[in-house]
């Protein structure tokens, strides 16, 4: 036998060893993750091969859950829970970055494993946090941070941990899915959308990190680092929300065959100097309707991963919601359980392969720009001379006449964005150009 | 800190170390495994955290493999690669039964860990495999063997582990998908559209394990045991394949709004007697053409699971193919390599619901019967209130004048398959029955 470690696990002993969990924070995730614990604990017991014990949930407010809580449990001390020699598993469903940010790192340093729901901490600081996590040689999940119940990094981190990710695209948030599917359905504006969307609870009162993309950013940046084994933070990722969408835009999109998503979309590809590199960004972005990411309405999710050999595959599902959430909170305590129990470490952040990232004038995308434009011969020349000039070719063009004015709208083939951009800003300063409507990126099968 | 084991994953350790693997097989999945072991050598040592070393392949005609493999790698002796002390992980990609177990229960005895893509096998003999690797405390992994590429095992293995799930539902068989989905395009037979299936590569020289269901029945086993952690064989899943659908039933189905899926279900349900049960059934189905697994074409597979807490998931991808299969064995050997290297090991299967499984008469169905009747007053009644003696209500009636006959397509509401199965018995022996055309059964969201 060569010079591998011997298997660790040993079926009789584990069983009955309780594992100590303290949850930090308790809204809606963190009360459905107490729920479930109690509900399934015969079942969590049996799969765990030791009971899941709760030693504490850290709040900021005791009496506001002590109808709720059993009064020995509530505490507001998150960091004297965190260091009960009882506790073997933190879970962080508080939100917001710094305060977690701290509690996790002392966690994992005291050599706890962690599971956290928090997509904005591990999107902006998953190096410090895997670091840390390497060095105590504990587990560090947060399947819930993308797309909720939707196994995605699971797959990500194991199933496909022996092929070649080509690229993984999807609608990764709720909130703006449901405001472009309603504004799709009905015709209705963006803040008429918003609204209904607020009053159903699917925003929440400041919508900005939904609607401005941020959400869908740092989902997109924790995708890259797992599909490309190289270190993506949020601020790698070009970030454009949906607050700029009309119902025009929509109309116009519908008119054409296409409807407007939300896509996070990350990708491999070969720059123009010839070198590997990676991109992530988040844009609006027109499909085509028969796109099966265009059947995807309402606030759910999907995800499609391209890789080598795999082809294609796609993830679907809630990517949101108390319970869904939970879900995923919960597969991966069980899965730091059973390796406190056991022994063994679930795979960590491999960032081995260290792919530079494009800046975002090196990736290649297409354009769909609806403008107006003067309607006198030589106009369509000038214009398609213009794109020529900048590099970019077209796909389709089509005109319609609008009285004085001619309606115009070019779709591109793949350029580089930098040399899109130049067209942009080239048609708007060209006198034959009235006005240009929108510029929204195209992706196709 | 409670009396739990301490991390095992030492980060500097483990790099280096070379895990010895063994391939037994080399069809069209063992040469795109060794393809991708080649090729992506540097990524999979970064992943596992040391080199697969590939020891030998077992074949039983080393001539016929002369050209495309090193002569020192080839063997017709399995026995003896699986015991060589350099060898910690087998894969087995042979197929059949009797042959493979034997190999594969002596790696797992000898210590090795196994990876499989063999369906029929792990159907048949799971509990005597489970055990044999929980014996030695080495992993068993058999992603590959049910949907190829697309991630469900590990899913329900893992990212649900927290969670109860309530039902399994899907196309797992390419192959028949492909006919269905032909007969349906072009209205042609069944016969015609097995031999397209056959000349394009789709269907096998000997395709009744496939059309006769037999081999979605084994995946049906082996999704029912994970999800219900309950240890079910392909003997306990019932199977009907699609060879007696025809042309006349697809027109039928469409025209009703529906198409004809081969459909494995698994669920859990509470029995008429109160009891918690499982059921595992493959058969073909009518759905709506509205319903997400209409629109799975040609050889695609897709697989819903229902879990309480995560509701409604979707998995989709190739399910078949050299490649996408290669994908899965090349995900188990990172994960039983990793384990190799650094410590620990997966979940194996965990059977301790041990759920009773239901007898096929006590599962809920819905049936779509069609059947030519007397065109006479009364007659409706009289069939309506053979229904309602076996305690079968019905949900929708449909007749059409057919000359001297008329024609009835009755849609049942969900009962009993044995009082389902009482209802056609009785309406073959109805002087009133012309004939039951085609009786299928029916599932809609």
């Amino acid at each position: 036998m060569s010079d591998l470690k011997q298997p660790q696990f040993n079926p009789g002993k584990g069983i009955g060893t309780p594992v100590g969990v303290a949850i930090l924070g308790r809204g809606t995730v963190g009360a459905e993750v107490m729920r479930f614990m109690q509900e399934y604990s015969f079942d969590l017991e049996n799969r765990i091969g030791g009971p899941l014990e709760l030693r504490g949930v850290a709040v900021s407010n005791v009496e506001k859950h002590a109808s709720e809580v059993p009064a020995e449990l509530l505490t507001t001390d998150a960091r004297a829970l965190i260091a009960r020699d009882d506790v073997d598993i933190v879970v962080e469903v508080i939100g917001g970055i710094d305060y977690p940010r701290e509690l996790i790192l002392e966690a994992l340093k005291a050599g706890k494993s962690v599971v956290t729901a928090n997509k904005a901490l591990v999107a902006a600081h998953s190096d410090e946090l895997a670091a840390a996590a390497d060095a105590a040689g504990v587990d560090l999940y947060f399947e819930a941070a993308v797309a909720a119940a939707i196994p995605v990094l699971g797959p990500l981190r194991r199933s496909l941990a022996g092929d070649r990710i080509e690229s993984v695209m999807g609608i990764v948030n709720g909130t703006t899915n449901f405001i472009l599917d309603a504004m799709d359905s009905t015709g209705a504006s963006y803040d008429d959308m918003l609204a209904e969307a607020t009053r159903l609870g699917y925003a929440e009162a400041d919508p900005t990190a939904d609607v401005g993309g941020h959400d869908a950013a740092s989902k997109a940046a924790i995708l890259a680092t797992l599909a490309f084994h190289t270190r993506v933070t949020a601020n790698d990722v070009y970030c454009e929300g949906i607050t700029h969408v009309t119902a025009k835009d929509i109309a116009a999109a519908k008119e054409a065959g296409y409807t407007i998503k939300l896509l996070a979309i990350c990708e491999r590809f070969t720059s123009d100097d010839g070198t590997e590199k990676i991109s992530a960004r988040v844009h609006p972005t027109l499909i085509p309707r028969d796109h099966p990411l265009a059947s995807v309405s309402k606030s759910f999710n999907a995800i499609f991963v391209e890789a080598e050999a795999a082809g294609r595959l796609m993830f679907y599902g809630n990517g949101a919601g108390g319970a869904p959430t939970a879900s995923a909170v919960l597969g991966d305590l069980v899965g730091a359980a059973r390796n406190k129990v056991h022994g063994g470490r679930a795979p960590g952040d491999s960032t081995y392969a260290n792919l530079p990232i494009a800046a975002f004038g090196e990736v290649h995308t297409r354009y769909h720009v609806d403008m107006e434009v003067a309607d006198r011969i030589g106009v369509l020349a000038e214009i398609a001379d213009l794109f020529a000039s900048c590099g970019v070719s077209l796909r389709t063009v089509r005109q319609e006449d609008n009285g004085d004015t001619a309606r115009l709208i070019i779709v591109t083939h793949s350029a580089a964005e930098s040399d899109l951009a130049a067209v942009i800003i080239k048609l708007k300063n060209m006198a034959a150009v009235k006005s240009v409507n929108s510029v929204i990126r195209l992706e196709s099968e």
